[in-house]
């Protein structure tokens, strides 16, 4: 392929590794500055690429933020599985992902924050993890006095309750809010709190 | 005080109307575009003044920023207190303030998000309320097992558990999210929730 003196208008000989290189390029913006404050030439320049190249495999911005986040949810569904409904030992999973990508979970809030419509791949995720809880709960594991979408949602928001607090309540805590110490005292006070809300009792079956 | 032909050096009559004109202007933009995205311009047009009001009377954006967010913590604590660190009735207020005012709802969202520092009220109120959890569980009213900070925070959480569900979650629920029966379900199944959380019991002192 000659080269052309336009620096505008080049082809990638790898349209798979460019496609990734702005993945992960997006990615870290989208991050930072959400969807409405991301920019296109700094997604590109990170890539080390053209914007024409988003265009031409993303079809436009909503396009290459909705891939961002397939690939995130994807990540995260794998990293934190919801086994039979096992709601403790998913909040403790995600507890420790999100403490190891912070960048997911900035980008996250941004997406529940920036954009009202799910993708099918987001519905169809969430539909799962709520039938298996509505499941196990058939099954006698979880209390099954609180709506199983409510004991999703619920435990969801509580994996972010320390990592996500708002400063201010980080400020009234005692000690380093970062030290490994505190980090593994929060990361219990929510395993201990799950546990509390989930299991059947004699009281709540 | 002569008229001047320069439209953008005025001086209004009543500087507390005009301040409070613009900071409800500025509760609008930033509620809606968050801080970054906020424009200036835009919150002296909403307050029929102009901008150089603004610079007079909060110095900059960020000044004008930490005014409108003192106000809206002003309203919700007001509106929301946390009463002998009775946690119960706090999550159900603090489920219906966000509920009817979803523009405190988004600024609260922004303000976690976009600003690391707390500013000395917020410091307070935070604090405050947590020595309230911690009193509540030294008089046997609260289960002490879990760190008066972290039961504050993982309430704090759970009352947006359904108004700020990611938007894959809601979709997971059966009928219109916002009816109001599925919205007295959601707000029974936090209150139930919380007050198992909360409660001492024999196993749970």
């Amino acid at each position: 392929m000659p080269a052309t003196p336009d620096s505008k208008v080049y082809r990638p000989r790898n349209p798979e590794a460019t496609k990734e290189l702005l993945l992960a390029s997006a990615g870290e913006e989208f991050a930072e500055h959400g969807y409405a404050g991301a920019r296109i030439d700094r997604i590109a320049d990170g890539a080390h690429t053209n914007k024409r190249m988003i265009y031409a495999y993303f079809g436009d911005k909503d396009g290459l933020f909705s891939a961002v986040l397939e690939r995130q949810i994807g990540s995260l569904v794998q990293a934190v599985p919801l086994i039979d409904g096992d709601l403790v030992g998913f909040a403790a999973a995600r507890f420790d992902y999100m403490l190891a990508n912070p960048k997911a979970r900035r980008l996250a809030a941004w997406r529940t924050f920036e954009r009202a419509e799910p993708t099918a791949a987001e519905r169809e995720s969430y539909r799962a993890r709520v039938d298996s809880v509505a499941a196990a709960q058939r099954a006698g594991k979880l209390t099954s006095d609180i709506p199983a979408v409510d004991l999703f949602a619920l435990v969801l928001r509580m994996t972010e309750s320390w990592l996500s607090a708002p400063p201010g309540m980080r400020s009234a805590a005692d000690g380093d809010p970062q030290s490994k110490e505190r980090l593994e005292e929060h990361r219990a006070a929510l395993v201990l709190a799950v546990r509390r809300l989930v299991e059947p009792t004699p009281q709540n079956p």
